[in-house]
């Protein structure tokens, strides 16, 4: 195979392990490839601070680079996914910056859902309870959302005198429930019950409060053994085909798939199934 | 706030109140905010007419300006909603046309669809009887449908021998119910029931025929307690990102939402909360 | 009509019937202007091959030239709709393949979803059993599906080392199922039974398996009758407003439905209607 040479992971750019990496504004664990962030403020409901989503913006772009993480795995602690920005510790600062100041911050948390939607590993949302503004869209960035028949999700940026279109909601939301679904929940800020959510397509099971977290590991592991390299290729084209036309969209894909067709995973893949066993992918 | 000057509603260009508007070809009052459309001829089950869509189209570019109306219904008399184009009045009339004579005819009709969906105002359609043909555009049109069980919308273009894009059908329609129900109503012609309706998405909610009214009534009025100009922001945004790439809408609604954080809704919602009380939104 | 002119069918470029077509890697038949091409293998639940992805591609770029098919209806043979590419068959030798033989191949298979969905006449895909892979895709690319309870639809190209996107899937899925579900059946390759397929948008009915030719055929042929320019009018717009914007694709239906409305079709429908008879299309 002429094309595929040099040692597996000898990847260009920078590799970094991020199994030992202590974060300050939220839990941060890695095991069997799987990464798990937990907002962890649960007597607030998990609330994003300006620590936090910077926070989150380098980790999530670290990700892009981190060898040892297969999959991700987004919750919250106690009862709650995220409140959203704190109306005191992040809405009250905001109205008193100037227009320089409020364009930073907008970009500050639209960077945020960029790098989840930028780094290869697929990201599973394990949504209980109150699932609200900024952290409603955390759950709406990933890639597959868990959920509770509790939960409730609120698109409430109106509550606050802000429009709908905040970190990507009003091209995102359309695309995962309807455009007209995703209307009323934008102008409203009505919450979305689980159940509701399950229906419309946001969420893609629910769960029994105290099994979420199992199944979402579940989901997070089995993804993490692959074929890891392939997964990355299956979320770079839902991003990169958005806006693309149909036929063009074919054509990105044959090269996509042929690319993936150049791995050794689909060589392993194959002769497993001739030999009638389980595939073991690497990822290269 | 340096960025915020100058008188309330001293907006540049034409600020023109529509209060008192007298239509022709549909009633039309205002009132707490809201302008209701009603389409009148309900012994024909309010078809449209070529004065009809000049009107409304004539009135939806009005509403861009017009600070008086903060939401709008458009609703049926009677029974129905809207039968469409009529056969008698415009379909035969059209036989006879040469082509610039269609394409006006045409391009009206689709000016009608574009002057909803570029006024500022949420549009919210109440559903009741039969829908049909441009009579289906209208609901499909507008932000958010409230419908009966016993509502019958129908794209049916086909029946009279002509395609499934109309007005925008084949652009919104698949984006409202998914791109293979569209597909089959828009090919087929074929009434969508009301329970079909509001579990694909296009209906928001379904109510008894008597209460449909109140229940738009009651929607747009919470709407036009603002914030109207984050809704109107909302509007723009989902209608802006429509085809834009993710990474490009994200960027744009960090513009868009940094704008609406430069409001003074922003700021009378943030310190209502502050004093536990309720916001009182003024639209600037 | 000075714009309607010329002998009916007189249409520029090479004009073919299909009905005898003699198809070597499937069965292929016409009736009352519904060609059925149905896969042929059941004893191996109906996989594709390199020489049936070409031939299939072939057809269907013929059709768009074909008088006397109207309609098409993809079928299985059996109780299976189509395993997709056999693993001994296409996945060993693609193993063996340099990247430009990889391109060729993964063009090929795109190839034929672009000629399905570039021909005018609606694709009906009937399915049951199992719908796998490119058979998966198949169906996808079909205009409509109708399925039964007992069919498994699934996107298992993770299984085989690849990603999920292939023949258009990360395009065309999302629209029809929705952006989350889309995801977790390509990230996963787990099967969608068929009640979730219908629940989900992805199955536009589902019937008993003994009823499904049947109720495919009776479908296909009520969009034989016509009005069949227009039909191939509404398959091209859905297509081409694919990524246009809101603004651009109500223009753009304006020039194509005023085409519509230069057909003698559209005529004939309104003089069936004067006349309280049922319109006979003819598709000029």
């Amino acid at each position: 195979m002429k094309y595929l040479h040099g040692q597996p992971h000898a990847l260009p750019g920078h590799r970094a392990a991020l199994a030992g990496y202590a974060a300050r504004h939220f839990l941060f664990a890695v095991e069997e490839g799987v990464a798990t962030v937990t907002l962890n403020r649960p007597e607030r409901k998990n609330p994003l601070t300006f620590e936090s989503y910077a926070e989150l913006r380098d980790l999530f772009r670290a990700l892009a680079h981190a060898d040892d993480v297969k999959a991700v795995v987004v919750a919250g602690a106690g009862d709650d996914f995220c409140s959203g920005g704190d109306v005191h510790e992040i809405i009250g600062p905001l109205t008193r910056l100037d227009m320089p100041g409020l364009l930073a911050f907008t970009r500050l948390t639209g960077d945020v859902v960029k790098a989840m939607r930028a780094c290869p590993q697929p990201v599973i949302a394990a949504v209980d309870g109150i699932c609200a503004g900024a952290g409603a869209m955390l759950a709406l960035a990933s890639d597959i959302r868990h959920g509770t028949e509790r939960s409730k999700t609120a698109f409430l940026f109106t509550r606050v005198g802000l429009a709908g279109c905040d970190m990507g909601a009003c091209a995102l939301l359309p695309r995962v429930i309807g455009q007209g679904r995703a209307a009323e929940l934008l102008y409203t800020g009505r919450s979305m019950s689980g159940l509701e959510g399950e229906r419309w397509g946001f969420f893609n099971a629910l769960h029994a409060p105290e099994a979420l977290p199992g199944a979402a590991q579940e989901l997070a592991r089995a993804l993490a053994r692959g074929p890891t390299f392939a997964h990355g290729m299956t979320k770079k084209m839902l991003q990169q085909e958005w806006n693309m036309g149909i036929d063009e969209a074919i054509e990105a894909e044959a090269q996509a798939q042929a690319i993936c067709m150049a791995t050794n995973d689909f060589h392993r893949a194959y002769h497993a199934f001739v030999a009638k066993q389980k595939p073991a992918f690497e990822g290269d």
